[in-house]
């Protein structure tokens, strides 16, 4: 079986990337796209790539030694306008990642590689749209889901990412952070028998010992006790500055919980800018995501990063258990 | 002149980073030591070095080729307590402080280097104290100074630090983000003719607009916008989960101000960890500090990575404007 790579908005970085990674090799021939292949043949042209481009009706259907891509007809050559937000485009993006999912929770494929969707071009095609992984996790009717930002090295996931730091110390709850740290945990459990788990503390040297707030204490002690007592291997609170480090080069932890978005990404994308992965957690698929947006500024340039593709494909056959 | 380098707490790893770093020749002639070198030379003997310890009365004293300590007389070989807590020797790592920061103010030395000190043994032998930076603050008679984490790529300082995150979003206000942006500035000025400052956002994406927090727009940029009306090279708010990727690796700003603790210090210790140099912004006096503390843990066993002593002292050359 083969893993689908859906190929996100045509006017963002999304297809670009995979035409360049196929004719660099830099892709096993182990995925199958869903896409439009109008676009990837004037984006070819556009960026003189010689690609074998074969368009398929499903992906039971794909062959080796070509681009196999799961045809959906809905653009044309001239849908192509790089770098310029286009409803048509956005709206054939979101039925790529529907499918795409369907076919997920169908078994037809073994999981799920998203290039990016552009959330306000996709808005004005579908005002309800609220984002690429709540539409993913709406279609697998869970509620229950995190984001885990992921690098060969060491996995962070959050008790919450897209709200103000204010909203975010509210929710910081030891119901929170066990749910966060089990999600985490069997995710891991893939590929890794016993995860090591590092729960980052809320505040600064995580509070030194209630002196600097005591959410720390109050609030992520009892849940790491909690966490022990379901027989996962987890510690904390660690202060945010050393854990990474600890975690990183000397191997002391799997994976580590963040408090809040910040506390997490400003580290992880210092240390691996554009070539960590963003994998979701708590869905009955197995979904990774490139780590970087449409980047329409440099869209169809051939500017583009294209290492984090690789990073992806990688990461969600690694969560099949595949070794 | 030379550089002022304070031995600190004996108990520690302060006087054997020293030691190490001298006879390994990773530091330049350029320095002379404020401590006691009963310490010293009990040391050297306990690591089996062989160094040339020349005890000297005042810093106009020192000579090349030997390791010249300003004498204390405070403490005596049997006081080297490798990792206990001994109350004398930290009590004479105060005085070490007091009398650098002097001679710094009477421009008898170049500056200030300092070796850590411990906070709790500093306390049993003077319930007074505050900390090391407020020491050397209150000699200069200053309260306006701020901490600034420093690595040769990038200088990152704090709107604020030891407090809870709770407490910190409330510091996040005009004033005190234009005065740390003008510390910063100054600070940088005295090696880079018109520094390029980059303050980071409070919330997630710096509040994406005002969806995640509303601080961003309401606080942060009517402090840049002040600061750049005194004529300062500063932008921002921008993402902190991008914006220590772009100063780093991509050369775009010298320094970056964070709103809190570990916004700044969680990358910068993952990126620079223990080679990092402390710098106190808004002294008369020029001083940086080693970026790890006393480490009683591992004192006098010859394993403490001695590369932040030589950082320290290199930066606070550059502080000079020497080049």
């Amino acid at each position: 079986m083969r893993m689908a790579v859906t190929m996100g908005d045509a006017s963002g970085i999304g297809p670009e990337i995979v035409l360049r990674c196929y004719s660099g090799k830099e892709l096993k021939d182990d995925f199958v796209l869903y896409g439009d292949s109008s676009i990837l043949r004037k984006g070819a042209d556009l960026l003189g790539l010689n690609v074998d481009i074969h368009p398929i009706s499903s992906p039971a259907n794909a062959k080796p030694g070509r681009l196999n891509i799961v045809e959906f007809d809905r653009l044309t050559a001239k849908d192509l306008t790089p770098g310029q937000a286009n409803p048509k485009a956005a709206a054939a993006a979101m039925e790529y990642v529907i499918r795409a999912t369907k076919d997920a929770l169908n078994g037809e494929v073994a999981g799920l590689v998203t290039l990016p969707m552009n959330k306000e071009a996709t808005r004005t095609a579908d005002p309800s749209f609220v984002g690429h992984t709540e539409l993913i996790a709406s279609i697998c009717g869970i509620k229950n889901f995190s984001m885990m930002l992921t690098t060969p090295e060491v996995a962070v996931s959050h008790v919450s990412t897209h709200v103000s730091l204010e909203k975010a110390i509210r929710l910081v709850e030891p119901n929170r952070i066990v749910n966060v740290i089990e999600l985490t945990n069997e995710a891991l459990r893939k590929f890794v028998k016993r995860p090591r788990i590092a729960v980052c503390g809320l505040n600064p040297h995580a509070g030194e010992s209630g002196i600097f707030g005591d959410e720390d204490q109050t609030m992520i002690i009892p849940a790491v006790i909690t966490a022990k007592g379901r027989n996962i291997d987890v510690s904390g609170p660690h202060p945010a500055d050393t854990v990474f480090f600890q975690a990183i080069h000397n191997d002391r932890y799997d994976a580590i919980v963040c408090m809040y978005h910040d506390q997490g990404h400003a580290p992880m994308k210092l240390f691996a800018f554009q070539t960590g992965v963003n994998v979701t957690i708590g869905l009955p698929i197995i979904r990774t995501s490139v780590d970087h947006g449409t980047a329409y500024d440099i869209a169809w340039q051939g500017k583009a990063f294209t290492q984090s593709l690789g990073h992806a494909l990688q990461y969600a056959w690694k969560l099949t258990g595949r070794t």
